[in-house]
């Protein structure tokens, strides 16, 4: 833990803050190795730019809070006492005029006590700054990305060979979900995306317990495993049975954006850069008139993190980032087809972490 | 929607604030019908203690707001503006000068805006008073409640039917989810404890992937499924092939502690009141110095919420308030005893929703 604390006091410094605070989420777990419960019991980590940290933690939370090995003072409370004194007890033991916070994992009651225990603190929302250490994934970090990404594999392998005319997308859900458990998974990165026909055309779309698949319908899966940490996200459009003559133009179209995509990807190259190369694809095609999205997000301990693929993003990518690329083309009332893959950047160009084919499959009839 | 609306219209006149601010999560599931992702891009209702509601969404959830037939004017921001300006228009739209928020599910990048927007803003945290409204629940959503417990009853069923001596706490685990997704889980209320032998006697024991279950053995099982947006929380501890003297000695007592729980509830009662009664069955007993914990938690949107069943909260119990009752016994070192029911208040008195055996169970050796 120790030399990942000092990568906070460090942007600490470098955001010229007297400290960072760092609450349960995936910073915390990076940082700790371990994580907590995000619950109605406030738990902070305070980090300053020199000397030890310090603590609230609730009493209870005392002997799981005890494997972290924290170097620093520990200020506990109890719910009868409630725990603004042990905010206002951590004020005393460290002088703060500022204080860089999480803003999109840190809640307001969290935010009240700092600001209660250190009146006149500047608290600054550093969200992009803290959650911008997490961007390069390290080799342990990746090995768990990858066991989430074959867990996933090994599901949606299983899922397909029992696809079949007359299920509906619920089913077809319901078997995936416990695929994914079955294979090993701790937990799902999201609730799944199963929609077939022209429910596969809408981006968020929720599987239906009343639509029965039909021969020739595209059938889009969306959906990952946690394991270790790490959330899987992967998406394969397949069709079923048999896939006609427009289906598989589109599906070459996306297939081609997203190998656009992979053959862009190296270091040194923006999120912009990728982003323009996989939709420029589809612009250039003879479906540029339907929906499309950006191409794809970073993926580590959230589904959804830093650095997003869009134009407009100048992020230079480096080795260790992780991110979707899941170009699609969305033709609303008819069919969609999204095909994502998870994508390390390494030192010389990239790597795909999913392998499951990615060429068109047609399923059994 | 509309009357749920004026819920917190009048919550915002009784604490006398301009407004409530409401954001995704389980109040604004409950006073839409519908919930969004909790995600980067900010998304607030605001309503007025007299007068329209507003609201700020993002551009690409707007398709999906519209299903809310939200009755007020929508201010939408697309991500390559950023957020702050539909604050500010939202702002120049409707004056407010104090402002009621989620302390516990609002996070700080939406306070930092709305402080922005509105220069001056007297920010409150009304976590008790917003979330409180949540307290009494109506007759749909005791019926989802009932639907989740009526499927973590047949998992819990169908895994107990096939624990065997030599599985691991990780096998029976994974059969426990799965068996929930089978029966029709929408997902699990939360990361259930599967926890055998000294692991039971830990109230957050992780399921051990190297520990095989041994004749004798105490099995703690701690799980439910969420339905309909509601949760089930379900605890039993059987033992495995035999239980010994000590063992269903232990047993009897949390069990006669859980019927004084249920012995004692009806409205008027308070929180304080069903602890004392649960709590001192367990100090009158010769286990007085094992390791206790308060009788429960309210039950519904979240797994964890009012009324908390412990001494010193004298919250006065109404009808259609849920909570769990789970008295246990822990001995570190040796084993843990849990047996957790969730139950109604009703106008008479209260009613079990949870109806699988509470008698000692002693599985297939």
């Amino acid at each position: 833990m120790a030399s990942r604390l000092s990568d906070y006091a460090g942007l600490a410094a470098r955001l010229g803050v007297d400290a960072v605070a760092i609450v349960p989420g995936p910073n915390f777990a990076r940082m700790t190795g371990h994580n907590f419960h995000s619950n109605e019991r406030p738990l902070v980590l305070v980090i300053p730019a020199e000397g030890a940290p310090a603590a609230v933690v609730p009493n209870l939370e005392l002997g799981s809070f005890a494997h972290l090995d924290f170097p620093g003072a520990v200020f506990d409370w109890r719910d009868q006492d409630g725990y603004q004194r042990a905010f206002d007890a951590l004020a005393r033991h460290m002088a703060l005029q500022s204080l860089a916070v999480e803003g999109q994992v840190m809640r307001v009651f969290v935010h009240h006590a700092l600001a209660a225990a250190w009146p006149g603190l500047r608290i600054l929302d550093a969200e992009r700054d803290i959650s911008g250490l997490r961007l390069c994934k390290s080799p342990d970090e990746i090995a768990a990305l990858e066991q989430a990404i074959a867990i996933s594999e090994r599901a949606l392998a299983r899922v397909l060979d029992g696809v079949r005319p007359g299920q509906t997308e619920k089913q077809v859900e319901q078997a995936l979900v416990i695929a994914l458990f079955a294979e090993g998974a701790e937990d799902q990165s999201f609730a799944p995306i199963v929609a077939a026909a022209d429910n596969s055309a809408l981006p968020h779309a929720h599987a239906r317990p009343d639509y029965a698949i039909r021969p020739g319908d595209a059938l889009l899966l969306d959906f990952g495993a946690r394991w270790g940490g790490f959330c899987a996200d992967i998406t394969r459009t397949v069709f079923v049975g048999h896939a006609t003559d427009e289906a598989a133009e589109v599906y070459d179209t996306v297939l081609r954006a997203n190998l656009a995509g992979h053959a862009v990807t190296r270091p040194g190259v923006t999120a912009h850069q990728v982003d323009d190369a996989v939709i420029s694809v589809l612009e250039a095609s003879p479906f540029a008139d339907r929906i499309r999205t950006k191409t794809g997000h970073g993926l580590g301990r959230e589904v959804h993190e830093a650095p997003y693929i869009m134009r407009g993003n100048h992020q230079v990518l480096e080795p260790g980032m992780v991110f979707t690329n899941e170009p699609g083309l969305y033709r609303i009332g008819g069919f969609g087809v999204r095909i994502e893959d998870d994508i390390l950047v390494t030192e010389t160009g990239c790597r795909s972490l999913t392998s499951c084919p990615r060429e068109l499959i047609v399923t059994a009839a």
